[in-house]
């Protein structure tokens, strides 16, 4: 398996450059007899397409995902499901430009040092444009999950830039307003001020860093392997995957640095757990509480105010980012980092179907959170 | 390949429980021809062992290493190199109480839900005794980034409760200093504050978070892989993977949710890049320069404070830990994060050479840092 | 990585069934800087394409393959590289009288048992169409294999039902023979007489089997891996993969059983090797001599006489077989043969240079063959 | 994971050299529950052990594995299961004359070539010595398919250099019978013809080949994938990895070259199927048939009889191997072949479950074989 796969039993591969013909993905391992049509990932893709607010990237990708195999009189067979999904709006003309330069911030350098080459339009591999295909997958997942357990992921904006934004247990937050805005923020009273910052933020031709969180809730207790691949670890590897991302952190996370132990370990009583500073986690597999997990976004490095680089003769030059570019790559990453959470989710419910499928365990699960 | 490995072309796989009679593991795809002795792997083990300050566990382990396999005339030879640590100083009676209880804060009740069953003597295979392992693998890694290219990794604690202590770059940081406290600070000054707040946090029965900060030095520009196994990804599941930590950050880390493109992307002139903000990785391949890593490791769980938890028949309980813990996790940590990181590159190293050993890139690397 | 993947370092994944719109695959992991382009890739599917002559199906496939990423420029670049190949002739109506039946011979009943249900068209993910995308992938492969080592994989029909076939050595054996008679055989005095036992056959009604030589050449000793991952190892499994694939043997083969330690060892002189029973691999390792091998096909199953069977609900029944069938699935199996040695040989050409890209041997190599 | 590991869920990874101190392995995935103790393993280890009849090599090594953890209170954990073996009967002095000679045969000169060097002691990885783990490893695999499912693997000796001996169906064999000589001979009059004809061939100075079957009973349909994880392709890989090993069919297997589709094809009946040409295995997948798999084994190399060769610089030289070696290494191969087999069942019995859990199949398993 090389670097374009995820995942051991629920396995997505993908393939695609931003400005090629079309990119696309395989998911192997899916199980059988889960009801499945376009339509069912077409959601999660409209929700991540860009072009669709004044505040994301201007390029239009209608992004119409097609399932080219394993699935029969609508549903899967168990046979791997290919996805595709044509790439329309390329123009390009506009990168043409950076072909001998690299962009600050960008894969431009690293890829040329790794491979003595790179494909320049749009960022080629590098380009979010891949996440694409990972929405798609994720939407696979997100099924398996709903079908085979209880299992819903959801995501929102946390933070964009200096405004903190609320979060669920914040009488200001609810997960409707989160679908009703193009910043996937839950509180419907932030969303002017986050409209005049970024309309503010587009003048200056400058951008800005996000965090996004998310949140898995129905899972059984014992998702999750001991050592190596904690559900955790994978879903830290799974979220630091995501271009632009730069911390990754589970319940209490960075705050668990200053906390005293009387105060970080979530109590149990009988009628549930106390408190969730684990974020559904312990010893890298999970207890029943949600998931809870969040991803620190750095700004995008593609802006229009000129930036001191090299040329790929090393010699030094001046770069701008011309183009159609996202000033805050943090608000379409909602709808991936639920993709991504949800493929860790499906690869280890399979896993652990496959270790302990004939397990009874010694006592009926802890209701996640005590009323 | 299941839960225990990590790696895909410099694999460790790992076994072993807290109060078994021994743990061990097996290092497979080191290069051959590397010098190696117990000796090599000796030094970090020793700098993580228990029982060496009153501010760590007081189980003694001598942590001898044996190297079972893999090494013929004083250097390795390409097949598998086993790894074995006998357990010394298990006294499972301390542990006996908690069979019938789950410890907050801990993976009891996670793993009976899982497996329906745990060895309970120590914490079992969630001890964080199994990191012991990874130090000696880590330590073989050490040595193949050293003499196949010239990759140093060196850890520090960065933070220990509400003490932040000295990074590089401050006046008052030295590496020299690392090594020469229990701590891992990299600061003189901060010593006798740490060794206060430690033995102040011990009279008090209770135990606090850390954050440990890992540097990797002389990397060349590109390793990593594009999309899912990208360099920062992978470390980011290494890390998560250790006990206790709950977060994980490369370079401006959950800075750059406030940051501006014009502040964050590292600009690049023919001397060098200006700044680090990426923490040595863009698109997920090394650029050169320092890959810089932090973790957030939680309060240990494991303390003497009575805490509510629930009986393995799910009845109402209190529970107290005695035996021998680590009031802070995070100080022995150092030396684990250094070896997660170091399997990491090793890893990604030899996934270059198979992918790109014939590259030759249209320029020389920029230095890792402008004058 | 599920079962529709293959390879460590170059890896293939691929999707599709027989009479959905389309199969397709993704390369991963393939070194940059190759020249590639579609026609690299359609002389062997030319070559197993169906259609071409009246001893194999009369189903009419163009398969033009597409590259849809990982190409720039006319060369590979490290990206994974996406193949996509139209269904085009689907004649779904001849499959619909087996929807409720169990074919004998065929994967009908254990799909079914393991999936719960089928794609009946065609064979769905079971129909040999699928081996398209190996030829494909493989075409890859082979061009990796030129362009790093000059390493040729070249396969040819050795045994068609009771007759015997010429082979390398043999007087009436020639390589440019083999592509001139729709039967790879390598002799063209028994061209007329394979047509004659095929016309006989296809009046019969009935089918046969076959064997395939894929042969290797121009390997350096030193790829493989000992233990699990042995180069005859994975060969093995690789053409055991193929449809209809019974036995595989390496080098002498069966025929070992039979000799004894002083016929069956090859003897090294500075001149070169004295015999090849090893066929080329020694302890899982090549030696540097022709990797020799043969894989035995089973007549296909499809097949207009009667046989009996059992229906979806277990009942007795009689099942013949209409549509379009290979009277011997051996025939068009030669260049699906050599992909899959050229698949196993590019991941270990890759896997080696990972773990030993710095070995400097203590000997040049020593000739494959004395002369 | 890197060659020295097998499987995907049940996983076992292995190192260790001839004459080193100890060799082992790690087995990952077991599933939690099963009742297993070195009395379980060291069954099949004494049927492999050295030095227990005149027919084998005379070195003496007790094979006592020590399990070191993974099973706590008598049962597996789920955690992963260490194995060793301590090294005991090591003569390195017999073997220290061939350091600089590759021996004919031998995988002195591919390893050489390979690694740059090789740990000449017997062979070191190369040595049919770790054999033993994989034994060990293979009884824990036998444990779980007998508790999760009724499987049963078992082998025997099919055929000697010329000598062809009885097999299931056959009057002559019986399965106690194979328990009672040293050869895994399932006849009783044949077992004086071998001691006969291998006295002969130790006076000799020679070696001869052999073929060893392998059989498991009571599979559900259902186990495999399809495409490249073919339960059969898994097998023939399994299988070949084993030292010596140059062929392996399922089945008909090379017989199916001259069979007609009417003769191959297993018609069924709702009393079972008619015939099991297909070896248990259809499209890749179990059909509930017995798996039959045969494997054929090479002369051993090592021989006192002079063979040429080249020497360590190149030159001619002649060598004549001393030390303790079998003459016909397929005599201790069959609890080998067993083990192979029971991991790959194993593996994909839990792979089966992962996906597929959740599964109801529209009809009740045929019997295996009608009466």
């Amino acid at each position: 398996m090389s670097g374009n796969s995820f995942g051991r039993s629920f396995v997505v591969t993908s393939f695609g450059e931003s400005h090629g013909p079309a990119i696309g993905g395989i998911v192997d391992g899916c199980p059988p007899g889960l009801p499945l049509s376009e339509a069912d990932l077409q959601g999660d893709l409209d929700r991540r397409a860009p072009g669709k607010s004044r505040h994301t990237t201007q390029r239009r990708e209608s992004d119409q995902v097609r399932i080219l195999s394993g699935v029969f009189e609508g549903e899967t067979t168990g046979a791997p499901i290919g996805l595709l999904i044509e790439n329309q709006d390329q123009r390009s003309k506009d990168y043409s430009e950076i072909a001998a330069q690299f962009r600050p911030g960008h894969a431009d350098y690293s890829y040329t040092m790794k491979y003595g080459r790179r494909d320049y339009r749009g960022g080629g591999r590098s380009s979010a444009r891949e996440t694409a295909i990972r929405v798609a997958a994720g939407g696979v997942a997100k099924v398996a999950l709903r079908r085979l357990a209880q299992i819903e992921v959801r995501g929102f904006l946390s933070q964009l830039g200096p405004i903190k934004l609320p979060v669920p247990g914040d009488a200001a937050f609810s997960w409707e307003q989160v679908e009703q805005n193009p910043f996937f923020c839950g509180g419907a009273a932030e969303v002017a001020q986050l409209e005049a910052y970024m309309d503010e933020l587009r003048k200056s031709g400058d951008s800005i860093g996000a965090e996004v969180s998310v949140i898995a809730t129905g899972l059984p207790p014992g998702l999750g392997e001991p050592i190596f691949d904690r559900l955790d670890a994978d879903i830290a590897h799974a979220l630091m995957s995501i271009n632009a991302v730069k911390g990754v952190e589970i319940g209490a996370g960075f705050a668990s640095i200053a906390q005293h132990g009387t105060e970080h370990r979530d109590e149990m009583t009988p009628a549930g757990f106390l408190s969730n500073n684990a974020g559904g986690v312990l010893g890298g597999i999970s207890t029943g509480q949600d998931i809870v997990a969040r991803l620190a976004l750095k700004p995008t490095s593609s802006i229009r105010l000129a930036g001191r680089t090299v040329d790929i003769t090393g010699a030094a030059t001046e770069v701008i980012t011309k183009g159609r570019h996202d000033p805050c790559v943090g608000i379409r990453a909602t709808p991936i980092a639920e993709a991504m959470l949800a493929l860790v989710l499906a690869d280890h419910l399979l896993r652990h179907r496959a270790q302990n499928a004939q397990v009874v365990p010694p006592l009926a699960p802890i209701p996640a959170q005590a009323p």
